[in-house]
């Protein structure tokens, strides 16, 4: 994705070809995750005595990585969207100054606390090898995890520019919805049920085809996990996204052209 | 692989098991690094102006990592080998307390600046999807980088408990090879081609099962090029690592059984 043609970011073409390549990263993430045991106490707050922090070691590892990651620029990116956002530092590189593709107040959707609540309670105990603690792993789980929520928080979050792009496909349409704050209308316009359905059978494909050493035939993940995962959560969160970006949608558009459609 | 139990670690079948997911590991991260352009400005030393530190922006980044996991008890494995060992922090856990499995001099052995420069020369030019610099994806490609050298670290630095199993399960040998200085014999004694050509060919086979999209027949990566990884260099290093630790393994022998070898 070049966000720096944003013309070319909002092809639903280009849009998809990027959510396709996110499964393999996700499955990836997933299949890594699953050599360490579930490691309750990652999970639990305040489990570990961590100076000057109130949380899960795992919100403590994360939070570490993204202070790093602001640092360089990471989130700068339309497509990045931060854990702690509030806790961030200022870029020692020159800003990139993206275009403008998303709506101003774009930055405020974020989901990333479903994220982390359904991926420890839902996903955790179901791609692990085993249930429990193993002492000396919780770190590569907790490393693990944050691959795992930062790739699918990305997925989730790229709803944005489902939205906006849908959003730009039919200007009228969507004002319409919006003024009429009709929820349901707008989740019909952006649900596509077959396209769902080709996602989870792609999915199983995938993680049949990257869960399995080719030489040994050994899975190391069971594919309807992942199909799971989508259809429960990384799907319905999506949408969430979307809608929650439509329905602002006219705070950052041309009054004169809301004024027409209002009629 | 269970550190807590060294019995089971020095088990030549447990270590192959290891080294075999890890190809997997390894050709997943190479295969995210693909979607980057080479980026040859993350590499240059003092490309950008990061304040107090003289190197490149890659080594920056890696170093932030290396101090957040520092913390987390990243580098108290015997499996993790730092590329910063003298810029580390102490951890805010309490350690862990490994049994002694490998000999005291172990952390001494650390290819990773020879690591960094093949994997920066050699292999991002053939892996990544464009030479030159995508402004915007520099965060992306060093993070890639940084999944990528980890692992590739981990597999070469795990030939010490090779070495170590090697030595334990023929001491008279060693002993002797090692009292004559005797690197070619060590060399020999460590040294199977047959299995070597079986790694290439399971590593051609999983690059081409994880690099294809299964569902739309594209190819992310070029197997060979990962094959030719192991071929120059991860396996000639591994041999490196495990004939320094022999060369200095009776450092931490019972000097009577030293002795006792030496006429």
């Amino acid at each position: 994705m070049d966000f720096m043609k944003p013309e070319t970011v909002l092809e639903l073409g280009n849009i998809r070809s990027a959510l396709v390549r996110m499964e393999d990263t996700i499955v990836f993430d997933l299949i890594e995750r699953s050599q360490f045991y579930s490691s309750p106490s990652v999970y639990e707050k305040n489990k570990y005595n961590i100076p000057n922090f109130d949380g899960t070691f795992l919100e403590w590892a994360l939070l570490q990585l993204e202070v790093a990651h602001s640092q360089i620029r990471r989130y700068e990116a339309p497509d990045e969207v931060p854990f702690f956002p509030d806790q961030l530092k200022k870029p020692i590189l020159p800003p990139i100054n993206y275009p403008k593709i998303l709506a101003s107040y774009s930055d405020e959707i974020n989901v990333n606390s479903e994220i982390m609540k359904f991926y420890v309670e839902e996903i955790v105990p179901k791609v692990s090898c085993k249930q429990g603690d193993q002492r000396e792993n919780l770190g590569s789980a907790s490393t693990c995890d944050i691959e795992c929520l930062q790739a699918i928080s990305r997925r989730i979050h790229f709803g944005k520019f489902v939205a906006e792009a849908k959003y730009q496909s039919d200007k009228p349409l969507y004002i319409k919805l919006i003024l009429n704050k009709d929820v349901e209308g707008i989740e019909n316009s952006i649900t596509n049920s077959a396209v769902e359905q080709k996602i989870l059978e792609r999915l199983v494909i995938k993680a049949k085809s990257y869960g399995v050493d080719p030489t040994l035939f050994q899975s190391k993940i069971e594919p309807e996990v992942i199909a799971k995962l989508y259809k429960d959560w990384i799907i319905p969160l999506t949408k969430k996204v979307e809608i929650d970006y439509l329905l602002r949608r006219l705070e950052d558009e041309d009054p004169e052209i809301v004024e027409k459609h209002r009629q």
